[in-house]
């Protein structure tokens, strides 16, 4: 070898990581069995053992979001990954969508419409706030359009946004309802086929108790037929569901190299869920949410969110006033290893955001939020 | 809760994968000591914990591309995900771009680029052979460009394309160089800076010995004067260039969470890579690779590629006449748990992709191929 390195080889430690207890807005805490399963040795993309455990992955995905669809499958990519997939694969150039904004990932959504090429129209409620169908079935009514864009845990906001007004409405008027559930899935009720939703895409890292990297998705038939019958190609290649599907479903045509050990660890995750049972992991959310937001109260503590619209997985807490957002935050991760998020946007600076995800969702964490909070307060 | 399950709880075993000697064309086998690093508990996408590590792997990443590039970083998808990014943010609708075709991944860059918007003019060589700078420099002067892209090591092929002549008659011509260096980097020699590449992408399953699903990428000063020149945004959000960087450098804005995992894995995996030192993994490929060459040369079986640009870390074995390629790679899995590649494309069929990349790229893992295609065969 004649070549002469310009860069000198840095000398740098190991990772050691100071344990952490995860109460932000994701990612969540993972379970040991799932980071022991994605440790395994890897296995090829097209191996018949891994072959398998997609197919298994797609069966307990759908048990998950409660659905038959065929077309269900994680993305290789985070939350946003699938976000980008859904959408770029539901609009064409010139498509009017309606996206409905209140909080963070409804303006990333519009954003991405616009990016595609949709005639993006918006409307917005204040962030914490929810929208009515009757605002929705309105606003279809001044500009029609083929896709609706509603997201139903605003991690940003705390907000839980009611679906099936909505569903209905949205069917009415002639179009697909794309819904994120990022936060939500695995978390608080969401029967897709019963509600009939037609596309909807989630994140691993949040109530699925995965560690962040994929995003699963499904599609209903209307959507997709819809995604058949395009008439031009979706401008990204690596989130396009058309020939992504092609690798998950009966052909196996490869696609991209797939992020094998983040697969051993959604599919371990993923039998947690089946095991516990979804009913009994939406009520465990409940209960630990309800303990925290009395604790909260009791320390005087208030909440941005109405009761009625209040997620239980991410709880936005009112900084009191006088009180220093960051040095609290700052506090909490250096002398208790509990790491809480602070606000986005809208809500910067006035909020902390607590999330209870997943396997973070347990009766300690919350005692030691309340805990913590209590001495440094 | 009220609602509910139309869909019941699938009962499935955990997941026991058979071990495997992965010699295909990725993912490569991966060292414990990364796989250890990646079942870490998790920790938040800013923590200061984290976002100290992304500044150790950015460190890193810039010793293995030997480049002082300020924008090197992981994308958080596989290498398909590097090369829509890179294509993707580099050009802008009617762009002139001219892509080199001598195998699968060159068409997949052509493809990338029609999708967002570029005139891609495309020249070709057959499969398994390289181009000269002439070649590229009558295209350019055919029709000018403003960005050729090229693949340094085609994993369709197992050909090595040298770059020095054709990165001179690039810029001679006026026009930015993309590199695809996803089988190459760290494998063979790549002296980003030195030879004036101006934008490369790689992926971590190959010779960086980590698991698949992150995508190192750099540009150089020229490839980010024409970023923040764009008049249109990048088509993708998830892998736009342009906000990507501002959560890498010093702005830490958010744009989605980071696969945090991978990274502790990706890390692990570049503090190996500058412990043994570049040139030396460089020479432990280059060795195992001709151990291989001779032992197949020895069982009477040809090589695709001429030895001059024969890839050391992915060799094309020709098929003989009257071998089934399906049975001999089913006998290979199944009998001693090693995985090859068959032919992709043009190749498929013809010839058997043979994988001695990072952690893969063994004495034993050479001794145990050929004893077993002996065996075989």
């Amino acid at each position: 070898m004649t070549a002469r390195l310009s860069i000198p080889a840095p000398v740098l430690p190991a990772a050691e990581m100071a344990p952490r207890v995860l109460l932000g807005p994701g990612p969540a805490m993972v379970h040991p069995r799932v980071t022991a399963a994605m440790a395994a040795p890897l296995l090829g993309h097209l191996d018949p053992d891994f072959l398998e455990l997609m197919d298994r992955t797609q069966h307990l995905l759908r048990y998950v979001f409660q659905t038959d669809n065929r077309l269900t499958l994680p993305i290789s990519g985070t939350g946003s990954a699938g976000m980008e997939a859904t959408v770029a694969s539901m609009v064409e150039p010139g498509d009017p969508i309606l996206v409905c904004v209140n909080g963070y990932f409804g303006s990333r959504i519009a954003e991405m419409g616009r990016r595609h090429g949709a005639e993006v129209e918006v409307i917005e409620r204040p962030w914490g706030e929810v929208f009515s169908a009757e605002e929705v079935q309105a606003a279809l009514r001044r500009r029609p359009a083929g896709l609706v864009a509603i997201v139903h845990a605003e991690t940003s906001t705390g907000a839980l946004q009611p679906l099936q007004d909505i569903v209905d409405v949205v069917h009415q008027e002639g179009a697909l309802l794309l819904v994120d559930a990022v936060t939500s899935l695995a978390g608080i009720p969401l029967l897709v086929s019963d509600l009939g939703i037609d596309v909807v895409y989630s994140g691993t890292q949040k109530c699925i108790g995965a560690p962040p990297g994929l995003s699963p998705v499904t599609l209903g038939t209307s959507a997709e037929t819809k995604l058949e019958r395009r008439r031009m190609p979706v401008a990204t290649w690596y989130l396009d569901l058309s020939i992504v599907q092609r690798y998950w479903g009966p052909e196996r045509t490869y696609h991209h190299t797939a992020p094998i050990s983040l697969n051993f660890a959604l599919y371990e995750a993923l039998r947690m869920i089946a095991e516990e049972g979804l009913e009994a992991r939406w009520d465990r959310h409940r209960r630990n949410a309800e303990f925290l937001w009395e604790g909260l109260q009791e320390l005087g503590l208030g909440l941005h969110v109405a009761t009625e619209h209040r997620l239980p997985q991410l709880t936005t807490v009112l900084i009191p006033e006088g009180v220093q957002d960051a040095e609290v935050r700052t506090q909490l991760l250096r002398e208790y290893g509990i790491e809480i998020g602070g606000g986005l946007g809208a809500l910067k600076g006035r909020v902390w955001r607590i999330g209870l995800m997943g396997h973070s969702s347990r009766t300690e964490n919350v005692e030691l939020i309340l805990g913590a909070l209590r001495r440094i307060l």
